[in-house]
């Protein structure tokens, strides 16, 4: 019998012995406020509520951080961060332009004084929440149009969080809408911005596997890096100083070498961005038939430009790694959407659900009368949308795609917005959020690719719809393929004469005044400035629609909940939310099993020498070796790599800590498998599987491959 | 829990309850002559060796066939055969040129006489065998040259087949070659020459999955068909007529509705072709780096060709079909053999077991005497093999690449065969053999695609080494690429004045001598005549390197039973074998594991409306209507299509039956997984499976779609 079959019967073993008591995985990303909800027993946890989330003393949540779109760990009491290297990846390239490629090489700091500022990295630590619906819906009326709404909405949003942080000097106070346009909540973060890069693998090891295995599973990648918190000396959040010392968290997560096993219970605390669970079959429709198919054909377009110009020279290559990284990400993912959405029929789902829906509305006066229309009117919204979808995209990605013009209209709106009070303003550019801002368009500056850009925009030009969004007096004579030679024209001339690409010219930019911009004659300002009305104008019309979205949601989610007779939680919006599940393989497709946990062995058997799958020579060694140490699984082959459960996670569950029943950290989630590429609209114990590193391999790794034994002795599990 | 997890898990559980005792399947395709030493009850069979092999009685050998290069069953008393779709494969496109397309349609005799004359197809049953080594091995002399040994042998071997079959006239005999060099069996068939078809499900359906699931698991292909073997009024084996009556097999195997679970044991009987396993490591060394790749790059030219006219006309896609399947299962087992001696290091594990058994040799003075320069030997053998091969492989595809001269080499040989005595023939222009080459012409003369040959002849010719074994004057000014031109004459010429390709003058030319077929100035033949020397001088050399390798092959045999202190069964041959296994899933690579049983949800699921995944309608229908009579499986979701067992196959178990434990058939044999296409070098219980049709499948198949209900009754299981 072979290790591979008494394995799987060992763990099949465990499940039936826990028989009519079997523990199953849920759906559900549950916000703090929620928890009570959850049935911890019945998850497999050994703990309770308050272990995880308690407003009277210190729990689980105090020891996670939103580290940017991220989530991290402390997992020492001198700040260490357990998080992604796709996480602190920018942080890596910076640290590289020093020289020494520590993408390629890893990075490992001898000590503190080592550690390497990640400049735009900030660390949020959630310490309080407050439902302050009432307050955010008592700012409109029935009388105010759907943009009024909007507008109100966000104006007394941000008034409570500045009053809140008034209260509280540094810390960052934010109000998060749960249910749209239905409920508000305060929430308080301890801020910190100074983080530092402390340890990083070779990205041959961390992005073992590269693009072909994105998505994935079975997966081998060691997707960690470990970052640091500082603090000024007393204590207080500072930006980066060299006298700062280590941050010190209320709260420790406890690392556990003694990892997991199939069929074992699991819970993940961390930050999901955004799903779609409640919106209408209308909203999938619009999704799968028109956004979707947009940016797959832009961004394969863009993937395949990138790439060619990647392969023409490393400093191509270097410059434009992150944002193949990025296109390649959401190319992929949507690919599998909507593969996921044709194979479940999911629109179908949602229509079949919606008749029932409609049927039951119908059934009764008050929920006519109430009710009535929602369905239709939400039809309406995203038929209105597919329509104006067209213009809209193009110039979405006219000033996103090429870096350039993304960088022109920061310049350009910053000094449109200085000139408004603080609570007025975009979020960008208030005082609070600049600092931000400006690290932002340093770091960008710095992988700036005129070549690439200018393809880009050459390209857009070529697409460009008639008149883009009410732009084409700034664009007559440049749009469509029978202008293309004055395109080219066009693009020469502003490409040689702009010094926008010059950091010290950018950051002078950055405090001009628009009067001050106009004398610049900057031609890539100048177009920003050009298209900066229809940009307005969309952004405006945005926020109309969002007033009218939010009214038709809110409604939708009150009788659906009437309907299903059951509450639910709101769509992930990038605020703490827990989820639980199991170390659970599943089945893709007839015959075939996926078992989940990978291990050291599979790197050899992927191991080709060629990327994505070059296993360092050193890693080979000690994998041949066998030198595990106590990181070697008893019943698997060497040590554990990657594992696989069944929790409910999105993007920004990136970095969270995978917990174990006592709370104790046995992973590092970094992905999901193919097939739950579709959670964002529907999760299903089937074949929703997230994917994270395994806590051995992360250890084992640290220590062998970047003998920085020193954090293993900090984490408390040094060999 | 899903439906999933719990089968698995009741099949673990199974498997775990056998415990101390499991049943383990092993390698081994033994002769019935050594039967006796299978262990049938560890093999987990509740039958005994009488009931397999009898000579005083029947058994279930008696119902199986040897049908052409595949296996049969008789699975009526009227003489029904069921076999493989692929093995019948010629006689349903025979049936095609009538008109219908019988290989997209499927083949459905409404009744006994509209069943379809499958001409050039035999049916041989093993009636019984005899060791005649002495008696061969007694013709040959220590005074003999290796080529003179080899005439020997081979006059021996016929002579006593001839001799047998004047003792029972209308049975074939056939003396086979066990251990090379060594041992010698005289088999003795009763043969059957009217062989018709009767049922063959689409092609659809038969071939799902098409190339890009060829030698993969999991699976979904109907790969089956019925025949049936008919004799003269008399019971005599006859060719076929009219009048003739269906054959009354002696014994008839019985089909079992009930199927197989996972982890069942079962085994196979059947006619394997050729395996390899007890070559030495000089062996494996030039199959991999000399023969294998010449035949990757040959074969993948001439796929990309024939793919490209086959896309090009329906016309060519018809002709082009069976050998571009032949191609391709040739080129993608090589490929998968090529992965797996990489993938095991099988070729240093060979070089380190000969370390070891050359240590062996030299330890003993008398073994050193004996054995001690017969490695040395083996590899001077396939060094000197690598270093003839290129001139070798060119001639030998000259003549069998391009139809049309394979035809003219049959039509020349056959004219200098027929002036010599029978048993100084080759084989195929023996009269016993006459008919059969006949058949095979015509069946190959209603497939020549001239625009194919012509470029095929083209590129040979462009590839041919400078002295292509010594035929340089015949080609001269014709050979490399300066001579394109005048070889793009050269081909306009003869293929313009050939009349090879008219069945008629082709019919006519094999029954002229040299001198006639010299008068006809066919250049086709012309040419095969100005090679044949060459051609000759080839064989004589293979025959004379036979000599050379049988007594080498013979002492390695020898000395490695000695030094392993073990025996072994000889490779395959194409005579009869027994094997047994279990049905069971494998692990291909890290946390991945193939359960062993497909369903008709897998046909669903891979079900895209685009061949090679274009299930019919009335298939779909079907199976979304559950229709599935008896032939559901209770354990999983609907019929069970494909199974996985571990039994020990090769080519030539095409079409075998898979046997339950009590002898009943569950299965149809037709392919290995990927991993396995390595069976013909080493078998290993890890990775060694071979994939059949499940019986429920066949019978759900030939009711629901075919509506050959009359098949069902005579089989004994109509629903």
């Amino acid at each position: 019998m072979t290790a591979t079959i008494l394995r799987a019967l060992g763990a099949f073993i465990t499940l039936a012995l826990i028989g009519g008591t079997a523990v199953q995985a849920d759906e559900g990303m549950y916000p703090m406020s929620e928890l009570g909800a959850v049935d911890l027993e019945a998850a497999g946890l050994a703990i309770d509520q308050t272990a995880i989330y308690n407003p009277e003393g210190l729990a689980l949540v105090d020891g996670i951080c939103k580290l940017n779109g991220c989530t991290g760990s402390f997992v020492s009491g001198r700040g260490l961060i357990l998080t992604n290297h796709h996480c602190a990846y920018g942080a890596i390239a910076n640290a590289s332009a020093g020289g020494t490629d520590y993408l390629a090489e890893g990075f490992s700091a001898a000590d503190l004084a080592d550690e390497f500022p990640a400049v735009g990295f900030t660390v949020r630590i959630t310490e309080s929440y407050r439902d302050v619906s009432a307050e955010v819906l008592g700012a409109v009326t029935d009388a105010m149009t759907p943009l009024e709404r909007t507008r109100a909405i966000l104006k007394k949003q941000k008034e409570i969080s500045l009053a809140e942080e008034k209260k509280f000097p540094g810390k960052r106070a934010e109000v998060s809408e749960m249910f749209l346009g239905k409920s508000y909540v305060l929430f308080l973060y301890t801020y910190l911005k100074d983080v530092r890069l402390v340890y990083a693998p070779p990205e041959d090891l961390a992005k073992f596997g590269g693009e072909a295995d994105n998505w994935i599973w079975p997966r081998h990648s060691g997707d960690f890096a470990f970052m640091r918190a500082y603090v000024a000396p007393d204590g207080s959040p500072a930006e980066y100083a060299a006298d700062n010392i280590p941050y010190e968290p209320k709260k420790v997560l406890q690392v556990s070498a003694a990892g997991v096993r199939e069929m074992d219970p699991v819970f993940l605390l961390g930050y999901p961005g955004t799903t779609y669970r409640h919106r209408p079959a209308a909203f999938l429709d619009y999704m799968s038939t028109v956004y979707m198919p947009y940016i797959i054909d832009w961004y394969g377009w863009q993937i395949d430009l990138l790439e060619f110009l990647s392969a023409e020279s490393p400093e191509h290559h270097l410059k434009l790694a992150q944002r193949l990284r990025s296109l390649h990400n959401t190319y992929k993912n949507y690919l599998g959407k909507l593969q996921g959405i044709e194979r479940l029929d999911l629109l179908q789902q949602k229509r079949d659900e919606e008749v029932d829906l409609r049927m039951f509305i119908a059934a009764d006066p008050v929920r006519r009368e109430q009710y009535g229309d929602v369905l239709d009117r939400l039809d309406e919204y995203y038929r209105e949308r597919s329509e104006s979808a067209a213009g809209e995209l193009w110039l979405r990605f006219m000033f996103r795609s090429p870096e350039i013009m993304r960088t022109a209209l920061t310049v350009w709106e910053n000094a449109m917005e200085q000139a408004k009070p603080q609570s007025e303003r975009e979020s960008a550019y208030m005082a609070r959020n600049l600092g931000q801002t400006l690290d932002r368009l340093e770091n960008m500056s710095s992988s700036f690719d005129p070549a690439a850009d200018r393809r880009v925009m050459a390209e857009l030009l070529l697409r460009a719809p008639d008149d883009p969004s009410g732009s084409a007096g700034v664009l007559e004579g440049l749009i469509g393929p029978e202008n293309a030679p004055a395109v080219d024209n066009f693009l020469n001339g502003i490409f040689a004469s702009s010094e926008l690409m010059n950091l010290e010219y950018l950051m002078a930019a950055m405090e001009m005044t628009p009067a001050e911009l106009e004398e610049l004659r900057d031609p890539f300002i100048e177009l920003a400035a050009g298209l900066y009305g229809a940009w307005l104008a969309q952004r405006e019309d945005g926020r109309r629609r969002k007033g009218e979205l939010d009214l038709l949601q809110a409604a939708l989610v009150d009788v659906r909940r009437e309907f299903l007779g059951a509450d639910f939680v709101p769509d992930a919006n990038g605020t703490l939310r827990f989820t639980s599940g199991l170390i659970e393989g599943y089945s893709p497709r007839d015959a075939v099993w996926l078992t989940p946990l990978t291990t050291v062995a599979g790197l050899l058997e992927k191991d080709t020498g060629i990327k994505p799958y070059a296993l360092p020579a050193a890693v080979r060694d000690s994998i041949e070796a066998g030198n595990y140490g106590p990181f070697g699984s008893e019943d698997l082959d060497g040590v554990p790599v990657n594992i696989l459960y069944s929790t409910d996670t999105t993007g920004g569950h990136s970095g969270s800590p995978v917990f174990d029943s006592v709370g104790e950290v046995v992973g590092l989630n970094f992905d999901r498998a193919w097939e739950a590429t579709i959670n964002d609209y529907a999760w299903d114990h089937s074949y929703s599987r997230s994917i994270g590193v395994d806590i051995r391999y992360v250890l084992w790794v640290t220590w062998k491959i970047g003998g920085a034994d020193r954090l293993l002795t900090e984490m408390g599990v040094a060999p």
